[in-house]
């Protein structure tokens, strides 16, 4: 049976957790920080172990899997490695990856086999209190070896996420870094700035809000610590795509000044073409929603 | 029993169909301009009649919920005004509401009681079969009289969404313009602006997407034509909130570059202000997502 351990036990790692226990086949054990945390994850009976000790769960683990916010994983790994085997595949959860894979590469080269994960599955909840066994049904989960990571690893940080019910794609950790900033950090800032425009000019207007301003909004109810560390690590690339958004928004608003003649079939165009990729997602719906 | 005409089987005619049969102690007519569509309504068994005839529908009636496209209003009441009852209750369900009250108000004044409504129920689906008789279950629903509506017909229209679920706030058509200028047509430019974007950068990036992409930007799926109709009819408000967000975002763009020690906690700031707003929220969870 194959022991698979998890440091850190909030929605991801929580998550996991539970997703092994439904599926079976592993000996899941896990670390929290707090004994506190350890003593939920006890009571909410999804690991075989659970220990604020890091020797006892993972020694002799076949899979590690770091489900700590970013900035703790160095010092972590550091911890991880003195007692990890040598054949265990290591991969953690974090939002950014590039910066990820230059910290943890070198305290893992010879010592086990690293490479950074990233399931694009994610919730404004946070805590084991919000983790569900299928949050990975059919989530995109992105695996990002650097050009040294061995193929046979990158083959079983994908069986471990398939196993899951991901759904992978392998890209590097920059090219990971480019296309996050786009498609998860630069929505997350203008969800907050949405919110934040709104309270500036009137916050009575939120009592009026519908479905559209609800969803359109969601992501700004995530945790602002780990969302600072994540616009941080990944400034460049998110300036970038924010830069690329605002020249839009500009457009825009010089367009809606425009004659109807002019402007009208120009914005029919504009949202015909964002509904015609919008159409395309295919995103499984989300579980939960505040 | 109460004789009420629904006019336009779409989504949101469709629903209220659907809610009073639910509810019971009504008369439900409801006219299509298509034979094809009073087909669907009958088929759909959401009426006790169905007729692509006004004067059937209109005739008699207690309540005329005028459910069409906004562009169509005008023509529409005009032809209403020959069949209803001067007693009769007038509403509409269009999304800008100082346009709708300055072409309606004349032509029902003395000839039946109109004024102007507005369920913040809509949904990027369209047309009966994405109705449901429980989408204002909770929702917000806006009554818009003008200085000249009397007491009664606001109570009135205010019972009528109350009868379907809806909580109804009450506020001038001109304030209702302001007001969704910021919390529904501004999500909608952006979310059609954050796809757009991504599009021009790197359509494969929308494969990697998650749920917070796909919450984002679901508004983006509406129907480009009534959109383009909502964006014409209240352009100068939109403009006024698409230049406060452009200026917060101008801000977030210098911060990203500022040095980590000033960046990182303006950058908490923002996100606990946004965060702290859309923990208020209450809104009910959709009941269909793409």
């Amino acid at each position: 049976m194959k022991q698979i351990a998890i440091l850190g036990p909030g929605l991801l790692g929580g998550s996991i957790a539970l997703a092994l226990r439904e599926r079976g086949g592993a000996h899941v054990r896990v670390w929290g920080r707090r004994a506190a945390a350890v003593e939920e994850v006890r009571a909410a009976g999804c690991a075989d172990v659970a220990s604020t000790e890091i020797a006892s769960v993972v020694g002799g683990a076949d899979v590690v899997i770091l489900a700590t916010p970013v900035g703790v994983l160095p010092e972590l790994a550091r911890e991880v490695v003195r007692h990890a085997s040598p054949s265990a595949l290591v991969t953690d959860v974090g939002s950014v990856k590039a910066p990820v894979a230059a910290a943890l590469t070198p305290i893992f080269e010879g010592r086990a086999r690293f490479i950074g994960s990233h399931p694009m599955a994610g919730s404004e909840r946070t805590g084991l209190a919000a983790a569900r066994a299928d949050l990975f049904s059919g989530a995109v989960c992105l695996v990002t070896p650097t050009k040294e990571t061995p193929a046979e690893t990158i083959d079983d940080a994908t069986a471990l996420w398939e196993g899951l019910g991901g759904v992978v794609h392998v890209l590097s950790p920059v090219a990971h870094d480019a296309a996050v900033a786009w498609i998860s950090h630069l929505p997350h800032l203008l969800a907050a700035t949405l919110v934040n425009t709104v309270v500036a000019r009137d916050p009575a207007a939120l009592a009026l809000c519908g479905p559209g301003f609800r969803d359109t909004t969601r992501v700004a109810a995530g945790p602002p610590p780990m969302w600072t560390e994540i616009l941080a690590e990944n400034h460049g690339a998110v300036r970038v795509a924010l830069e690329a958004l605002i020249e839009k928004l500009n457009a825009l608003a010089t367009l809606l000044d425009r004659p109807p003649g002019e402007r009208d079939p120009l914005m029919h165009d504009f949202l015909t073409q964002a509904k015609a990729a919008r159409d395309r997602l295919r995103i499984p719906a989300a579980r939960h929603h505040v």
